[in-house]
């Protein structure tokens, strides 16, 4: 029986040109930096690698860059998601061939599909792949791969070795675990929830996909050896710093794009993202960055900002007064003007 | 001014051959078909037509085999949705190149994305299209398209000349209809929701992208005739009777699949559809052809199914206590052996 | 047979005295005042007149008092779901003692409860009531009721005459008419959703309880009116503006403040609501009142504020990207100030 | 400085008399029994207690016998939610004059409503109780009450002692424990959610307000003492046993039904529910209680039903297949008679 598939694996981001090409030199750099910094694998074509936003030419490119600028150092896990099950099952084969230790395939999406779907889609890819398949559960985008369907998809295909799951619900997590293990014990749990990666890891998970550690990898491997040791106390500091940090990249900005920032800030040209965004989502995202250069900064990974960091979020000379009268008299001058 | 979008455009879909790829003879005759029963336009790659399942060259040749079928006798309005905004516009340059009236861009999917990368996401195709655009709101499956940006594209963007609602909520569209037909007189505002086609024709709509229309063209195309001509008691009995129809297509398959056992009941090779589908599901699906057959046939457009139909789903000599007695029964068996 | 409830039930605020109470006599003028300008009967103890806010012998006052002022000149439909189902049969009681028409029961709340419960709860209470039943279905506040769950009670309880929805939901309400009318002619379909009242009434409703029509009753009556008789122009440009008002009342402030706010406005002191208010809010309400007094005014119900009305919500000499400047800089400023 | 409320309390549920009232000599001895099992402290008219579906004053008599049972053997924690904030504030004083150590207060629920408005009712409910006050935050039945808001009511009003959060969400519990802690120390973190307890105390709760050690006090504390005392293999059996006892009373039936069927297991005479039940919900009940007693068998808390227990819920000598033959049967069956 072959290992579990366990530890981190980066969802990495894909960096691009000025033409908003793929940027081929950059993201090999960026792989070499990720592996150096200890991940314990590589995921690209996840939904931090905007996996959508490519041609299925691009899609299998990005894949066989990073899968000849890591030879061997560490797995790849690859989305391999296509249009149909056709199209998936030929990725499939061509990821094989290139060498990566598994595939992710997301549950199908756009359409909201029921459990019987959701079933036959990955019956029919899990008997008809070459390659390991991880089942990749993302409710808030994609039909969701509820605990029956895992339940028989392990039980019914051998191929079918993991579980991605980003819903970030513990007690859903456990319920997998209880149903899969004692029958499948090589059948791997990771989860996609930064913000819940210690706890995962407690109840039982083999490690996560998390997007934080494309941008902090040495904090999520450090968590994640921290909690494996048994140091708590020590692991808990740093799962809260992670969940700040997480929620800063997630909720400001549309997603990755506080991810692509925070990325910047560690020296890499990640170049415009491939969704336009409105002057004021560009303005936004330079005062995110202020932001979590401060974040990275107060863990050495990079330089405080010009101008400096405030030590807290919340100043004590400032008051919710202050802020208060100054909203309130926008608004009434807006109004005046017949503006709001 | 051209004049505004009105009718009724189906939605149509896309029968395939035995090895799962397009059908071409049967799309054609299929095509023929809807126009001589009356529908206004024809709707390629919208949801209903699957778009996702296709590959981008699949989807350009099907808009090109339709346009080449028409012929000119009804306008088109082609899906032209891709991975991103770059494709997107190449696509509508094609789209534009082979005749088509319109292009329908849903807004971006999988990512949930808020209002104003909605917004950057439209203004860019709006400001680089060499066709008229349609926008795609629909909230179950995609990004929503509110109101104050639905009213800021019309205000900036010349190209985009429509919106296509699939929500069926009412006062939204009355929302819409009040926030730009002042300024844009010429924008048309179409529903995708059959249960609410004549409600919405009553309240300013200009027509309706409904997906019955592929399986009833007759129906639909009476039930807005009558709408328009104000005969509203026998446009409400109409209203009535799509309902139901309507609803058995789209709640008792995974969507497409009632509309295509329907059109299949109408005369057409659809071939299998591109999601793989379990054992019960294929049978829930003849079961529902069946259902199906009988609505048809209720109103000529088929035969009875062999062993006809009931005049009534309730029939007066069966009650529910049968039916209870029934379940109870198999259940109480299914829990002595353990399995439920 | 009884003839069905129809026509525009009002769901009437309660306004209080300074300490909060029930005031009792500027109630008995507001409802002298509804009747007089032309609602066909009143509906105390809704989710407008904020029936959980109020003890349970507050809520038997309210309908006693309206009662006695009514004398009979229309008819009352009382809402009288209390803790539990002994105690709304007693309630039910009361009110038969007092001369009520009928009824609203509100579905069980705060658990979700499936349709089973909910078929129980009412069963229960058919089977026990002396007078006429309305079910209230407002899945936004309450657990929903599915239409076979409304069939069977129509079938089973003669005491149960008429459902309320305030989804807003046109198909679902022409299922629920589908489902219960062809063996419940007597059976009244009655809409709480003032933005749809128009299609409502259009695709075979008998009425509505519209909060609206609490503060512009000419208004609601005129549309009405004008509905039934076919009339649909001047219907629709009515329905538009009564969307305007109720978009106003409703999202602008905590339900039900807006129409509290309105009523205001009409001339009646309502006192203080009963859910306290943070300052940011009672400066927002004002905002709004100012608004609504626009609206108002410009149907006579009002003079124009001190300081007039923009004849448009959007000035030609103001465009947005002046409104973006103010917001930019104040934006800024905040940031500078580490508030932000 | 008070020590921070801690531990297990029990949301225990009050057994009814043959009419439908509170039983009071059963709740006697069941408080007594929670009390020698081990649990922290008690928590009357909480959710799983049905505090909406008792009047006023039983809320208040069902407080006052349990103040009596209990003679500070353990703290009560009160449910004390009324109509409105001054009649919550009269039970604060009532609950405060028969010796409960604090109250729990659910947001507003019925309307859902925004921060503001969760605010300034916490807020005038602090400035004026005399008896320390437990948020409880239940967004599934319940507006939910956020971090921010959480932060702001800590820091303003020091008899807000703490929040009992039921959304089992644990990103959420940390942020707010980030939040107030600080500042707070004082202030206490509890977990309604049964499911993830032990997680939640990992990564930094206080305590739990479990509905399961209502049924099974001996387990819950048992994982409460092995989770604080670092024994984490241990624990995580015991945990993983929870999540599959606490899904079958919580999805089986109504809540709170199934807790309510298994404390009858228990040995209490819990009598008929207040809300009623259709004849197909007491059928399940019934067999719901069978598998409950096979789950409490297993512990030693009960026997083993007559008939006995299967050794797993999917025997090995029965497949999948059979049962979709039964069904398929049965369904076909149904079809036929025009049933289904």
């Amino acid at each position: 029986m072959t290992a579990r598939l366990a530890g981190i694996f980066t969802p990495n981001l894909v960096p691009h040109d000025s033409r908003g090409d793929i940027n081929e030199p950059e993201l090999r750099r960026y792989i070499d930096w990720l592996i150096e910094r200890g991940v314990h694998g590589l995921y690209p074509n996840g939904s931090t690698g905007e996996f959508t936003r490519f041609s299925a030419e691009e899609r299998r490119r990005i894949v066989a860059i990073i899968a000849d600028q890591t030879r061997g150092r560490v797995p790849i896990l690859a989305g391999a998601a296509e249009a149909n099950v056709k199209e998936t099952i030929k990725a499939c084969e061509y990821y094989h061939s290139v060498g990566v230790r598994a595939v992710a395939i997301v549950a199908p999406f756009y359409y909201k599909l029921g459990p019987k779907s959701v079933y036959a889609y990955f019956k029919e890819i899990g008997d008809n792949t070459p390659i390991d398949v991880t089942l990749y559960n993302i409710p808030l985008f994609a039909s969701p791969i509820d605990v029956p369907t895992v339940q028989r998809l392990a039980d019914e295909c051998e191929k079918i070795v993991a579980i991605k799951d980003s819903s970030g619900d513990i007690p859903h997590m456990i319920r997998m675990i209880q149903a899969v293990r004692p029958s499948r014990p090589d059948f791997a749990f990771l989860t996609g929830w930064d913000a819940a990666l210690m706890p995962m890891l407690l109840i039982g998970c083999d490690g996560g996909t998390n997007a934080s550690s494309g941008v902090a990898p040495e904090l999520t491997r450090k968590l994640y050896d921290l909690t494996m040791a048994g140091r708590l106390d020590e692991a808990r500091a740093i799962q809260y710093d992670l969940v700040k940090l997480f929620d800063t990249m997630i909720y400001s900005a549309e997603f990755p794009n506080g991810f692509r920032a925070a990325v910047e800030l560690r020296g890499f040209q990640m170049g415009q993202g491939r969704m336009p965004q409105s002057v004021e989502q560009i303005t936004d995202l330079e005062l995110l960055s202020n932001t979590l250069q401060c974040m990275l900064s107060s863990h050495g990974f990079t330089n405080e900002p010009v101008g400096g960091c405030m030590t807290s979020t919340r100043p004590s000379n400032v008051n919710d007064t202050e802020v208060s009268v100054i909203v309130q008299t926008v608004l009434a001058e807006l109004k005046r003007r017949g503006l709001s």
